[in-house]
């Protein structure tokens, strides 16, 4: 129900991703060409890892629920800082309300996590998946969004030592909460996970049809490719993203990850391997 | 950049035509079929004149930057007040910030003015026209939009004991200023005013191509014509809309007004009259 | 941590309590004289029933996180409605986020519920609380304010039938959850509730030392004694309120509620009966 | 009317001063010591130029009008950044409208400004001062401040080469305009003005008893003078602010500014001089 980017590479400023490009995630929140929504007006928030600080440091957020395409703080910051890994997201809701601490990324100590899709019928599931979280997190939310409360089980299922795993446990959960109350389909969407390092991003929906999910060739490397091309001198080599649409449409800038299945992004390099292929 | 409905008869809830209806101003907000932009998400406003009160009573505003989809005071408002006159806006910022003081209706004592469209290059124009309004009225300016300025330039001449002259006076002027700097085509669009009894809407642009702009049949005595239509039942007898587009597909309850017209609503009955017809 | 004012009587513009009066909620926002906390400005509310309603029908709900004094509609609303029973509230936050969802009044159907003061570690306690809570309120839950999960905890245990002693219920509830989990004093403050007929406002607290708790004397019949005071003439006879602390200073018109007192204001009369005087 | 701090030195975290002092700018939006008003909760502003930039860049602006107090971006951003300049302001309004467009500083190409204080009867002066704007300028006037009226006619009067002669002709120009239109002393407050490399901070009003003005001794060299205080650890030498009240009140740290004086630092020194000492 969102767009989302997540950027891991040299130091950049966010405006590149968020702004310059021809399908910019701002330029999505007016009109995104793939989205299951036309409008993503309904809040922005970017969470970045400050450069040259040490693994384990917790990521700076700036949430907000102006519609992205007027927001101005937005702007500015997305010029004045740098980062080497930052997610960004703006949001159509699903239902609940438009507010601060429902804009994604949410963030726990040194992770984040941001959600592009739907847990169905979240409220009839809200309870049975609240009661799975661990009493300290559960204390610790602060919004009412479906997509926190699969973060949050996540943390619980052992996030921080086997991010692949947890999730699989955590979204299993959520299938087996699901089928229990005779939800259909419960679980649809990406779902992008980061500890500061690695970026994990999950392509997965009950019904095996999910929303879309990307990521890009080496970004800096492309100059060569196109070397009348501006923009692309903004990016260091190494530069990827992952991202639930293009952010431009240059042929073999970047290349669809297949249905379940997570993609990892990491030192630069690109893996993926498959996710939960054989769930109900 | 923008759409609008202005309502008189008997008093009725605004939800009515900002909620109930299938092309309601709400679903406006997010897709407008015949918008000059798709979205409208920059910012709500409603001016209602009280049932009951005397003539020449301000109305109260409901002003919000909020899009108006997800807006819940507006759901609240729309439902809880009655009104026998009403004007209610969505918009599309073509520039100025968005901001509650640069959200239509606009009020001067028991006046309103609300606008769909643009003056075109309006920060080479704004100085000179700002000059021409008087003096104490410039003071009072809160916001920063064209819409705001032509306003208050209608109010210097005379707005408030010749209404269409007054107009046509603003806009001639608008015209004469941009003419002498050059700007082409410097008006644009549909503009409603009212002083709580009557509602004046003017369809007007230097290119005589301007916005659209509809009047409604008697909403109440429709309901003798479709009489399976529930939501019609909610119309007293006399009810009557001007709006940029229609609020729905009911066949004859629309009726487009002409270029260079103005549509004068007044107790219950519709007329029109031609309106700058012979500007450059 | 709040202030508010619950008012009954013949149908009233909100203004003539929130705006108009020395020591209005609105001048309680900026200065409360004998507020916990000085300044209340994280967020304001208003709930009213409509004039001629028919018992049972919910109350229109207004609210904004913007600070009450500069809340322009909130003073153009407060001018614009009448209502013959209403509640107002400005918020000093103890720590949720600042959000629409975490003002109060808080509705629930024809029921409304506000609170001045605090459940103390409320974090500590939070998930007994909310586990406690039917399922199907739990999932109504919108925001995170101690103040929210008493409500549905009191509705849970038969508000809508016995008022007083579902808050009792309630709050020993929260007391035994607090014993067990070794907060001290875990209840502190004043509460009302209504059903758009009769205003319930309980002065309770742990520790027996609560909020301020105020009743007027007939407002109307006041202007007998003060006929010299303008502003008293826009109260109907019979018209009273319920107020965390005064809205002036007129000897007289105001009489405090005594500690572990509920105050039940009814059909224009005022009672008072002991509540939970015996607890822990 | 407000509270600003101008910081230059090694770059720091604005958490320092805005958070993290006995009496930090966050702190004084609550409860302002020596404040004309006890409240600053009409909204905030920080400026900062990004480290390692060359002369003659512009700082990147955050401006919101959530009361600083509970501003969630505001906290993570005094965190994340670090500059070598900054300006930060909370606002109590003394009229106009609270928007983001009014939050001070304000930002013309690489310079900024703020302002505590008032152009008294502003709506009577406000004409005739912007008619003296340079027009190219008055198009660009987003807000409705008398503060960034001031600004502009500082820039018309050459603020980009003569910083203290062109306040000095701006501010008589006002007192000029207020003496025709009998406004009893027009001009109160402080005033800082920044291009990126040094600070000029005026205290000015035409009764000469201005608003009250500090500036700090070098913070860094204080470990000397007080080494157990951690927090003085946090500042390189050579750091210096100038500040409408102390920050701490730590002996010996601020000296007050005198009345109708310029500050100035620049390079790490203090100077000042007379200003506008003969106006009338």
């Amino acid at each position: 129900m969102c767009r989302w980017v997540a950027y891991a590479g040299p130091a950049l400023h966010p405006s590149t991703l968020l702004l310059d490009t021809p399908h910019s995630l701002v330029a999505q929140s007016l009109h995104s060409p793939l989205g299951q929504e036309t409008v993503n007006g309904d809040g922005f928030g970017m969470g970045w890892y400050l450069p040259g600080k040490a693994p384990g440091k917790a990521p700076a957020l700036f949430r907000s629920v102006e519609p992205a395409w007027y927001d101005e703080n937005l702007r500015e910051l997305a010029h004045a800082v740098e980062s080497p890994l930052f997610f960004a997201h703006v949001r159509a809701a699903s239902g609940p309300p438009i507010q601060q601490t429902n804009c994604h990324p949410f963030r726990h100590q040194n992770w984040m996590f941001m959600h592009n899709g739907v847990l169905r019928q979240f409220g009839v599931m809200k309870r049975d998946i609240l009661l799975e979280v661990e009493p300290a997190l559960f204390t610790s939310i602060r919004g009412t969004t479906d997509s926190e409360a699969l973060f949050c089980l996540a943390l619980t299922m052992g996030l921080a030592t086997d991010p692949i795993g947890a999730m699989a446990r955590a979204i299993s959960e959520v299938e087996r909460i699901g089928a229990a109350l005779s939800v259909p389909h419960p679980v649809q969407g990406t779902f992008a996970v980061t500890d500061g390092m690695t970026i994990w991003a999950f392509r997965y929906s009950s019904e095996h049809r999910s929303r879309t999910l990307f990521y890009s060739e080496d970004l800096g490397a492309l100059r060569q490719t196109y070397p009348d091309i501006d923009r692309l001198r903004k990016y260091g080599d190494g530069a990827r993203v992952i991202v639930s649409e293009p952010l431009s449409d240059l042929p073999g800038a970047y290349v669809e990850v297949p249905e379940s299945t997570v993609a990892v992004l990491e030192e630069g390099r690109y893996r993926q391997e498959p996710f939960l292929r054989d769930a109900p």
